[in-house]
This record gives C-alpha cells, sequence and structure tokens, in this order.
C-alpha cells in the first residue's frame, strides 16, 4: 500500500495514526500541496478531488477520504479496534467521531482557511469575519470538552478509538497552525492530550 | 425507537429514508426548532449537543449525528445494505458519502446559514460574502456531479447507497430552502434525481 501525505496537514496523520496502531506496513509518499502537486493529472486520477490523503492498495485501487480509508483498514486488519464492535457501539463511536468532526475540526478549519498563512496564497477568499467567529467556537469548545473529560477518560467512552485520533488531530493541528493552542487551565483536557500523546502511535 | 425530528431539516430526512429502506418501525417526535425545543434541558440529556436527529431506544440509550443512528440501523438490520459489505466497498462507499457531505452539503449548509430565513431569526451571524462563496461552490459542484452522472447510475457505483439518500437530501434541502436548485441543462443529474426519488422509501 501507498499513502499519499502531505506533512502537516489533519487529516493525513490521522490515517498514518491508524496504520501505526494497527503495525500496517506501507510506502509513505509526500504530495506536495504548496507546488500543486494535488492538482496534477496523475494524482488526479487517485483522487479527482485533489485531496490527500490518499491511499493506493497494490492492485491501483485508490481510495481518498480520511475516515474512509481508516474504516478499509479497520476492515482488513480488525484489531485494535478503533470504530466499535456492537451494534451500540459501532453508531456511538460514530457519533463521537462526527461531534470532534463537525463540532471542533470543521471550525478549526474555517480559521485555518481564512487565518494568515493561507490569505497570503490568495487560493480563498479571505474573510476576517469568519475567522472570528470559528476562533470563538474552537475555544469555547475546548472548554466544554475540559468539563467531559473531568469524567470521561477517552472521548468515546472507557477506550481509545477513532474519536480520540481525530480530536488529537485537530487540536495539534489548531495549536502549531492555526494559534488555537488551549488555554494552560483546561487541565482536564490537557491530561487527555497527555495521555493519548503517549501511545507509541502517535507522531506529530 | 423513537426519532426526535424536524420536518424540514436535511438530516433527519436521510435518517427517516434509511429506516423506510429497511421497513423498520418507529415512533416519530417533531422537535420545534424554531420554538428552541432542541435546547430544552429534557432534549440536552438527549442529545448535549442540542440537535436533531436524535435516535432513543427502547432501553433509553441515544445516539444522535445521522449517519451515526443510520449506521447503527445497518448493523441491527443489515439488508438491504446500504454502507458496502466487504472492506474496499465499505470504504468506497464511504469515500462517497463523505464527498457529498464535504463538497456539496456542508456548502449548502453554509449557504442556508448566511441566507435570508436565518438572517432574520438573528442566532447566527450574517456573513453574505460567505454565501457568495458557497453558492458559487455548490453551483460548480452541480456541474461537476452531471458530468459524473453521464457514465454513473448511483453516486458510490451500480446500486443506490447511503451516498445517494445524502446527496438527494442536500440537493432537495438546497432547491427548496436555499435556492439553490440545479440548473435545468444539466440532465444526468436530473436523470439521477428521478431513479432516486421513484424508490418508494423516498418522501419529502
Amino acid at each position: 500500500m501507498k499513502l499519499y501525505d502531505y506533512g502537516t496537514a489533519p487529516n493525513p496523520r490521522r490515517v498514518r495514526i491508524v496504520l501505526a496502531e494497527k503495525g500496517l506496513d506501507y510506502e509513505l509518499v509526500q504530495v506536495d500541496l504548496s507546488q500543486g502537486h494535488h492538482k496534477t493529472p496523475e494524482f488526479l486520477a487517485k483522487n479527482p478531488s485533489g485531496k490527500v490523503p490518499v491511499l493506493e492498495l497494490d492492485d491501483g485501487r485508490c481510495l481518498s477520504e480520511s475516515i474512509a480509508i481508516c474504516r478499509y483498514l479497520e476492515a482488513i486488519c480488525p484489531e485494535p479496534n478503533l470504530f466499535g464492535s456492537d451494534a451500540y457501539e459501532l453508531g456511538q463511536i460514530e457519533m463521537r467521531n462526527r461531534q470532534m468532526e463537525a463540532e471542533l475540526m470543521s471550525q478549526v478549519g474555517i480559521s485555518w482557511i481564512h487565518g494568515p498563512i493561507v490569505a497570503k496564497k490568495g487560493v480563498y477568499k479571505n474573510i476576517p469575519e469568519a475567522k472570528e467567529v470559528s476562533d470563538s467556537n474552537v475555544k469555547k469548545y475546548y472548554e466544554r470538552l475540559d468539563k467531559e473529560f473531568s469524567s470521561a477518560e477517552y472521548v468515546a467512552g472507557p477506550r481509545f478509538t477513532i474519536a480520540d485520533i481525530t480530536l488529537l488531530c485537530s487540536i495539534d493541528f489548531a495549536a502549531t497552525m492555526v494559534d488555537l493552542k488551549p488555554d494552560d487551565t483546561l487541565l482536564n483536557l490537557w491530561r487527555w492530550h497527555a495521555l493519548v500523546s503517549s501511545r507509541d502511535s502517535i507522531e506529530m
């Protein structure tokens, strides 16, 4: 398998962590988004949407969208289980992962798109008002998470799941690339962050 | 089972269609978002994020997030299959569903949030510039879909899946609530729309 990746992006990182959790071998191929290498005909043949990550199987078939790739990996290598076992747990972990995406990761994404690094490139229309709203949403959500972690060890229950991976990649990207590091006073959130970051599968 | 619903919203509609596809019985409970009934303590106990849909099981446990609910329903009632069977198909249908969400439904959502109906309520900060960008993205995506449907019968391959449900609910909401009806000239897109809308499970 080959994983088409871009070093600092939060979505390919989710896939790399799942690959490491499952101990799967693969070849990492860097696609330089800053040079537009995701818009070449060769890359668009692998993913017509022109985004990383893409997983290319040994038979040449390709999958894109991080969670779609991770779900494929869970199906070919079920252990350790990251998406749930029985019907309720499958739903509940999907729910928590979706909440981390819809309520935090997407807001971090808006702050990134309308922030200074992207604005310089001129690819997206820069709307500073949109960033003000999403910055505020992110900070409020960190506070909510901190309250939740006062009585919960992980995002989706008593064990590490894909929902923890999504939250970790969202926070680390927000902290390093968008100037939205959670406040030092959010002790429960940072306790969770240290717990999850200590796993062997976690790299920046 | 009880499904907490709001009539015109595109997300609960996805769940209603999956319930109908699978022939499952349930009680429908309307939550009047216009009256703030999704922010009452009773409802927040079912979903702390204060959103519909919520599925309440007979034992009182609740699931929210449309696709999480649908995945639970697929697990308790596997036929007809809507999410895929083997590993690659599970990944590929998830990929297509995610693309319909990320590349179309989320853009329709931005146009809705910053459109005239929501602006009147004053809940969200109205940013007309954001709506201009998302309107344009939606129209371009309709054209891309029309090209794709020139050689594809359904969104994710040769059969009806959750990805078709997501696309249908996105387009119908865009057309009726956001003034973003696909142009009449997009004949392949409308052929797909008629094909999918003719299923017994589909209601508005």
